[in-house]
């Protein structure tokens, strides 16, 4: 195998082609359908650079799993952490997710992965983690903003997005509107409690 | 085949199992392996019996999963609709979600169907016709106990039980607090709006 002479940084690279090409492949072929083979092809090289880059394909699946999931997020909630307040922030993010496709691969390699995760307490730790770090960024961004309970409202938000992709992803016309208009509330909670 | 003289209750009695067959086989072995020889052998009938009863077998994985998301919803949301007010319905509503299994089978059922839904348009409008009746549920009940926006709040409480469940299958440690306490705002918003 010619690559075990590659320098460090050009196997990172062999070896994220290979975590992409898995990645493009598990919504259109399934988990399980993502084999050595088929890698190798959707990335352009040999079967022997797949077995010398990867130790097993559980570990590619999860890995290209992870990574989605961390991408699929990462833009939307960069744009709302950016925003001047976190009513607005809360508006972009979910004007920034209902601007994608409805049925976008990312998320039924989501949909995927947890159906996977119910069989593989690994990847179900990671994917979990991902969406943890998503919550305590959010929450730690609310509280630097004042809002009253940060905790209880980065937990409902990011329920609700996971909520509302997984409602949108069945029924595309479904309007991110009312949400927002929820989690208004969520961020600015009565003056005086009953 | 000697179905063919059996009178409609019968009928639908054999259906009815078949199509529970295919709901506890799906989480099981997965969507696409559920052949009408494993329907038979958990139904305990003869393979001669699903082929009269069944059309296909995407006919009957769709049924057993829009049954399954129904039924998974059905006895929490019932359980909300009689508490005495909508803040109690909430936090009933989240008791009862969260007392149930991280894993249960049913969900994973949901997501192997969210995959599959992918693929399949029937499959998708009729899960999507479940959720949304669900949703118009709980916004008429909202509405008649007088809180200020019930679609909003219809429509984020539903997206956070969805995401609830989602993270909660990752994470079995996830508790309903903070996601209470968050709709709790939804049901009872600022007095004056800014």
């Amino acid at each position: 195998v010619t690559t075990a002479d590659q320098e460090p940084r050009r196997r990172t690279a062999t070896r994220d082609k290979l975590v992409a090409a898995a990645a493009s492949l598990i919504p259109e072929v399934g988990w399980g359908g993502v084999s050595a083979r088929k890698v190798a092809e959707r990335a352009g090289v040999n079967l022997g650079v797949v077995h010398y880059h990867v130790e097993s394909m559980a570990e590619l699946r999860r890995l290209a799993a992870v990574r989605s999931v961390r991408a699929f997020f990462e833009g939307p909630v960069r744009l709302a952490l950016d925003a001047p307040d976190p009513r607005s922030g809360v508006a972009t993010l979910f004007a920034s997710l209902s601007a994608g496709d409805p049925r976008d691969p990312q998320l039924l390699l989501l949909y995927e992965s947890l159906v996977a995760a119910s069989r593989d307490d690994e990847l179900r730790a990671e994917i979990a983690a991902s969406l943890a770090e998503l919550r305590d960024s959010l929450r730690e961004w609310l509280r630097a903003r004042g809002v009253e309970h940060p905790e209880a409202a980065a937990v409902t938000i990011t329920a609700a997005i996971d909520g509302y992709l997984l409602q949108r992803a069945l029924d595309p016309t479904l309007a991110a509107g009312p949400v927002v208009e929820g989690l208004t509330a969520v961020l600015t909670p009565p003056r005086r409690r009953r």
